[in-house]
């Protein structure tokens, strides 16, 4: 089930961990490298003392698409990489990446907008994959 | 000078490094720890073989006004941090931060975007600092 709106979302099977993996490895599929990475429980943790669930996003970048997005808008890198992010809910392990049309909605460039969309087909594939009903046992 | 669009931005005098340096300083000032950096150049050459300009993203949070955005809207992760980019141009180097209320107006969430405001205000006092008259000799 996908949602469309500012994400792509669906809920996974299993474990955090291995829900994190499991994204990591669909994202290499659609050619995205992880280029950072934030634990966000962590980070409420150290920074403010605050407990948070269990809470990572990865900065997916697929380089050569982001050489295209810079070429065509130089400081779209405002809104680089693309998030994905894998999160614990009452419901299980849930995993939303971002839809950069929506994200980058407020940048006038219809050639960079047609390159978003690109990303955001690649990240409809990655959040398919991850649907339970693709769940490999 | 600032512009106002999807990013706040002004040319700064010196070197690259330096520019780096003063935006980390600016932005701790306003309350923001530097949570991810990406090297484009480095990304671009070393995965796909491109030349590049010096180009750095610096993903800033606050951590405070994180955990309010993260409460207020669980998939926000998919637009956190709040990214600066600092880039070498023809006309030296510039830094532009990304004005979170354009990127996250396709977010349906009046508090959201309140909170958004907020931070959009401290990212422009960060690039007021950086501002060529504010250079500290």
């Amino acid at each position: 089930m996908l949602t469309m709106s500012y994400y792509l979302s669906t809920q996974m099977a299993g474990t955090f961990e291995n829900a994190l993996k499991r994204t990591r490895a669909a994202l290499q599929i659609e050619g995205f490298g992880v280029v950072s990475e934030i634990d966000i429980q962590r980070t409420l943790k150290e920074k403010i003392g605050v407990e948070f669930r269990p809470y990572m996003i990865l900065g997916a970048c697929n380089p050569a698409l982001a050489h295209e997005a810079l070429t065509l808008e130089e400081k779209v890198g405002t809104m680089l990489p693309c998030n994905v992010v894998i999160q614990e809910t009452a419901a299980g392990v849930e995993v939303a990446a971002v839809d950069p049309v929506s994200s980058m909605q407020a940048i006038a460039n219809a050639d960079l907008l047609e390159k978003a969309n690109d990303v955001a087909g690649k990240l409809r594939r990655v959040i398919a994959q991850l649907a339970p009903s693709n769940v490999q046992r």
